[in-house]
């Protein structure tokens, strides 16, 4: 009996959680197909809609995935994470770009600056001013957790533009924010555990997550941050180890949380006793009067993580970032930062720390978030110009990407395959799913590496492939001939 | 029945074979207490030495452990590893001294050199002119492998200098020895796998292989290398993922391999087929004629993945090093770099790779050789007084440390407290053991952090507590007095 009309539980929700009992107790097996809608719909005398709506939760928790004019089939939870399309000739996809891609390319792939943006001068003077100050001292090994001074300039940044206050000592200096989430693993994760996180969401931290043997939940991602209904919902059915997710201009749908789910996340963080990672790289890079404060600003649980990556707004060759460390998890997350790389470089830490005390670091964002927003507008107004084909974008006014939705019959890998012929370098959407069969339709433009030229040439190119993708299912979805 | 004296493997082999079983099959349980040596050689009818010899077997594995004036205990295997002594106060000494050991002790513990001896002046040119030649570029993501030019000089150092000859594309740049290692364990690791170490080794390794929940077992050191006989039947009877060695001054025994050793060990990697890591951060520092190779320069199996710490010799702040990948594991171990840091920092390898290119790094060689031989004769000279009573050690004539044999009665940790007291920082050597109850008396004394003069005051401190401890136990094992 897989539904019981008598219950006050949606159908569909007792369809959902019948049919993932059935497959988590092997009654139904991995790659067995399922019914069709239509036939079970009949059978169960209810709705299609009905069916619809369990299947689709399913395949959201990854139990089963559907494969176009097939069906649908049953697989395990871990079984085909995006992190299969890292493994080959598309690593390049999941660095966002680190990869080269090729020169002529124009390169709307990447959320890393490019090296015109750095600010080199400023940099090299600190550079050299440590060099003559401390001399040899500068490449001693610093303590795990960072130069004490760099960690006070950091707590003092922190408290002026972010509000958000911790204590010097419960900052640790990491290299860079990859580096943060793998020792937040280490500390935390065993195999099997659970970790819940946006979806879609950062590929290398699931990779990082992965590693660990986690098993990796979805919550879907809204306009104003994740579906709290259902984050809820899987904090009770999985006690998860913690939450990872991105407060402001997320990654990639460049959503930003509301200030009620803000203080709604506090108060499940609250209830439950449950980790928050706040993974903060876009924080300030607002294009509007708005400005966005971190999750942890509010935070008086200290259950928030908050790392911070300086790779993405100053200079990733830097390898540097922090993060912060809850009391109680202090001594785990150090020797976990012991056993990966013993400490981050001193001397970058003690160059970095000048940098901030002489207010270069503020000035620099300042000067970037101008470089940005121009870009920003031009690459707005030009996707505005593509809505005719049913492709549609929220305006994140901050970040350095766009989320852009496709019309539903073009497939974002084929458009990102004909893109690349065409030396225009895009990110497919789907390689940021948790479950990538369902959300075929999406991909990522970002706008930080190329000039204003570049944005409008590019997009042009864009326009071409997805006419040319239109007709290639015989004219039949082209709204536009 | 334990033994069976019609066999023709030794009885204490059997008997220990037998145990070792009854322990796997929890016939007999964690925390029970065997019979003591005496009441079960009269059982079995056999020598008291037979006895011993199994217990010493069954303690070396870690299946069992023993409480002075109490007895014999069984324990997991992996139940009372010296990571636990990383924990508390004496962190300090799982970092070799990194923590910051009070300004005015004679710090013995550090195997790290002190800022005197960084080549800062040819650093800061170095840095100086990548700036001024990649300007922005220097900051960019490099490669995940590491910048190129860096690659090609590390390949072109590595053949001159310790006969190895690797393709540069299976060189990959690290963030320090520790990362390494780190990297490795993710690649290969999962929970449950076998790793053979010597034994006694390098706590910071222990811990990375713990954390992925790995079974970690110990080979006895001799003095030209592990003991190859249980090597060979550990391998057989384990299947390890992988041995983890350090050919040359093996930190912290200071014993190096003998070439027939090396030979054997490379052909074992052969006949089984498993990966050997190979750490090396002292290869350099030899002070008589005798040159000794890194093991991967005779393997021809792709089998030895040879990492190089850059921090001992050069400077810790730095936090470079690298490491050799064989083929087959290139793609698992790129991906694990890339979950741990995503890169190392591109501007510190684009100054490391020119600061080898002008052949800086040869000269700084020869000049901390220099230099520290001269402390090392002082530290021999030394010690060579305080054997009358009872202490010994080998003469390594080259590294960083001495490792010495204190009296049986005197306890490592004793001396460790009454010298802090003193104001000495030495390494009581149970911390480098995996079953840390049957090696008491060993301490590690290092000499690149210290004058001569303080070379020579340290050891009196010691002497002095040495003396103090004998007296201690009612003079009864007094040789001097």
């Amino acid at each position: 009996m897989l539904i019981n009309k008598n219950l006050s539980t949606p159908l569909y929700i007792q369809l959902y959680n019948n049919i993932k009992d059935m497959i988590e107790k092997k009654e139904i097996k991995e790659g067995e197909k399922l019914p069709s809608i239509r036939n079970l719909a009949k059978k169960l005398e209810v709705n299609n809609i009905t069916i619809v709506n369990a299947y689709k939760l399913l395949e959201q928790e990854g139990y089963i995935y559907s494969v176009k004019g097939s069906g649908t089939y049953v697989r395990s939870p871990n079984y085909n994470l995006n992190v299969s399309y890292m493994e080959d000739e598309n690593m390049e996809l999941m660095t966002g770009g680190i990869l080269p891609i090729s020169k002529d390319s124009i390169n709307l792939a990447t959320v890393s600056p490019t090296p015109e943006m750095f600010p080199i001068a400023q940099f090299k003077q600190s550079l050299i001013e440590v060099l003559d100050r401390d001399k040899g001292s500068a490449f001693l090994y610093p303590e795990i957790t960072g130069y004490e001074p760099f960690k006070e300039s950091i707590c003092n940044f922190l408290s002026k533009n972010y509000n958000i206050n911790v204590p010097k000592d419960q900052i640790l200096v990491i290299s860079g924010g990859q580096q943060g989430i793998d020792i937040i693993t280490k500390a935390l994760i065993s195999p099997g555990d659970t970790v819940l996180v946006e979806n879609p969401t950062y590929s290398g931290a699931i990779a990082a997550f992965q590693s660990r043997g986690a098993k990796i939940i979805g919550i879907p991602m809204k306009k104003d941050g994740m579906d709290l209904e259902i984050l809820n919902r899987y904090i009770q059915r999985y006690s998860p180890k913690f939450i990872y997710m991105m407060t402001n201009y997320q990654s990639p749908t460049t959503y930003s949380y509301s200030e009620d789910k803000k203080r709604e996340l506090i108060n499940l963080s609250k209830k439950y006793n449950i980790y928050i990672i706040e993974d903060d790289f876009l924080t300030d890079l607002n294009y509007d009067e708005n400005i966005k404060l971190p999750l942890k600003s509010i935070d008086h649980t200290d259950n928030v993580i908050y790392i911070k990556s300086f790779s993405k707004i100053f200079m990733p060759g830097i390898r540097m970032g922090f993060m912060t460390v809850p009391e109680k998890l202090f001594k785990d997350i150090i020797k976990a930062k012991h056993t990966t790389d013993v400490s981050s470089s001193g001397f970058l830490q003690r160059a970095f720390d000048l940098f901030l005390r002489k207010g270069y670091w503020k000035k620099h964002i300042d000067t970037v978030k101008k470089v940005y927003k121009n870009k920003y507008n031009t690459m707005i107004q030009e996707l505005d110009k593509l809505k005719k084909y049913d492709i549609s974008f929220v305006k994140p006014n901050g970040g350095l990407s766009i989320w852009v939705k496709l019309p539903e019959n073009i497939d974002c890998v084929e458009l990102y395959n004909e893109c690349k012929e065409n030396n225009v370098a895009i990110v497919p959407g789907k390689i940021f799913f948790i479950n990538d069969s369902i959300y075929s339709n999406y991909i990522r433009l970002s706008f930080g590496a190329v000039s204003n030229e570049e944005i409008v040439e590019g997009i042009r190119i864009i326009e071409k492939n997805i006419k040319k993708l239109y007709k290639s299912e015989d004219n039949k979805y082209l709204p536009f001939v």
